[in-house]
């Protein structure tokens, strides 16, 4: 099933890469959604779809918005996050500069807001835009709770699983829930869809903050303590601190408040306090 | 007629200023939207709307759809082009940092889409959104050919005014035509309106390349010489290129592949050359 919906989305894919002009734009909107990835988000869509509709194919368009305007999101927050690797391979500022990056992600962004135009039924359009930005600004704002963690002292686990749904939840529950619709899912059965996937999300999060620190290098694609290195209170800082006392923990208030020092160094002092 | 136009605008603007958490998020936004501007694109909306319609408010959610995507492009094209100075004021990257200025960009684009849905006709929705998906589009093309044109050397005169037309003129003349059909406009109409937007708006950026370098510092707004300072390839240089011979030419080619010498002395030598 999750090879049929992935072939599917893989194959409007490759027929709707970006060959306009000018190719400065357009190249690094090809490299990162071509980098690889899971592709969850737009198979959600499919599966939404599928759960009301035999002919997925019909939420296609709607699955390329969502995972176009994922890639739109890694894009930038790789820029606002300094973040030199992304799949294995160099961020798009790294290896096209910061404008490409700032450029080429506004692009994708509209290009997200084309391809949900394509949707058959446009008697839908104005419920799916609307889901769809109601998404996309809860994402900027997690995205903004999140830069504000790193230099706040005060961070309360529910702040953090509040930030995370914003950030990456909505868009899993977004993606279920317009594709379900454009199955012709009824607005409640919707709903229970966009919840599941809302709690898939933060569970898949919280996931992915354990294999931050914990990951496989080879398999993880990230650089493994990119987030100790940039001060992020993730769920493990946050339970650690909620967790420790007395010196261990005046060592990880220390350490996650510091920039300077060497950063294996860093990785591998807060890993012993975890 | 104008400022009818423009009380109905600012009052809009200022009823429907972002107010919404985190305030880091919102607080550029606010300050691009209110540091003043001559509102051109919006009026532009209202006036297409008003010429068919005597219900001009219809139009105010679009009017003020398009003067936040449009503050979305200064505010993302003052990061790429460096620029420390809009109307008067610090950008806002130079005022709040490269992240505030990518992050509030971002959501200022979402949230232009979002006011466009605010349509109370939403039959037209589906064809609002393709007009406006194509202009955003084509916004982003014609920064992209300015950034490219930057560095590069061999740039002719209708290269220049495609730019111009793709930066600069589409936005004016989308904004006449959404507000022509929100106005009930044919389509035929609505195309000569956008045909006239685009014709201005084109004329228009001539007249601010002849201002940015021979404008009034107090009344421009933006740092007077900027363009030479940054090597643009306007109107002038590239007239003054097709113009000048020998030693001029010479140095007005070696005056713009430099970047190193003294701001004034630059702007000063180039000025001598025109």
């Amino acid at each position: 099933m999750k090879s049929s919906y992935s072939s599917i989305f893989e194959k409007y894919l490759a027929e709707n890469l970006f060959l306009s002009s000018p190719k400065e734009l357009y190249e690094p909107v090809n490299y990162i959604l071509t980098m690889g990835g899971k592709r969850l988000r737009p198979i959600l869509a499919l599966m939404g779809c599928g759960l009301f509709d035999d002919r997925v194919e019909k939420a296609v368009p709607a699955a390329m918005a969502v995972e176009v305007f994922h890639n739109f999101t890694l894009l930038h927050d790789d820029i606002m996050d300094a973040a030199p690797i992304r799949r294995g391979n160099p961020t798009v500022h790294k290896k096209y500069g910061l404008n490409a990056g700032v450029l080429s992600g506004d692009v994708m962004l509209i290009h997200a807001y084309d391809f949900l135009l394509r949707i058959e039924n446009k008697s839908l359009v104005p419920e799916v835009f609307s889901i769809f930005n109601k998404m996309a600004i809860e994402v900027c704002q997690g995205q903004q709770y999140d830069m504000n963690f790193e230099t706040s002292a005060a961070v309360s686990i529910p702040d953090y699983l509040r930030m995370i749904e914003l950030k990456t939840a909505v868009l899993l529950a977004s993606a279920f829930k317009i594709g379900a619709l454009i199955g012709g899912a009824s607005a409640i059965d919707a709903d229970h869809l966009s919840e599941f996937g809302r709690n898939m999300g933060i569970a898949f999060q919280l996931q992915d903050d354990v294999l931050d620190t914990y990951g496989d290098p080879k398999k993880f694609g990230k650089k493994v303590g990119g987030d100790i290195v940039q001060n992020k209170k993730t769920y493990l800082v946050l339970k650690a601190l909620e967790l420790t006392e007395d010196t261990d923990r005046m060592s990880l208030e220390k350490l996650l408040s510091s920039s300077t020092e060497d950063e294996a160094v860093k990785i591998a002092a807060v890993k012993s306090i975890f």
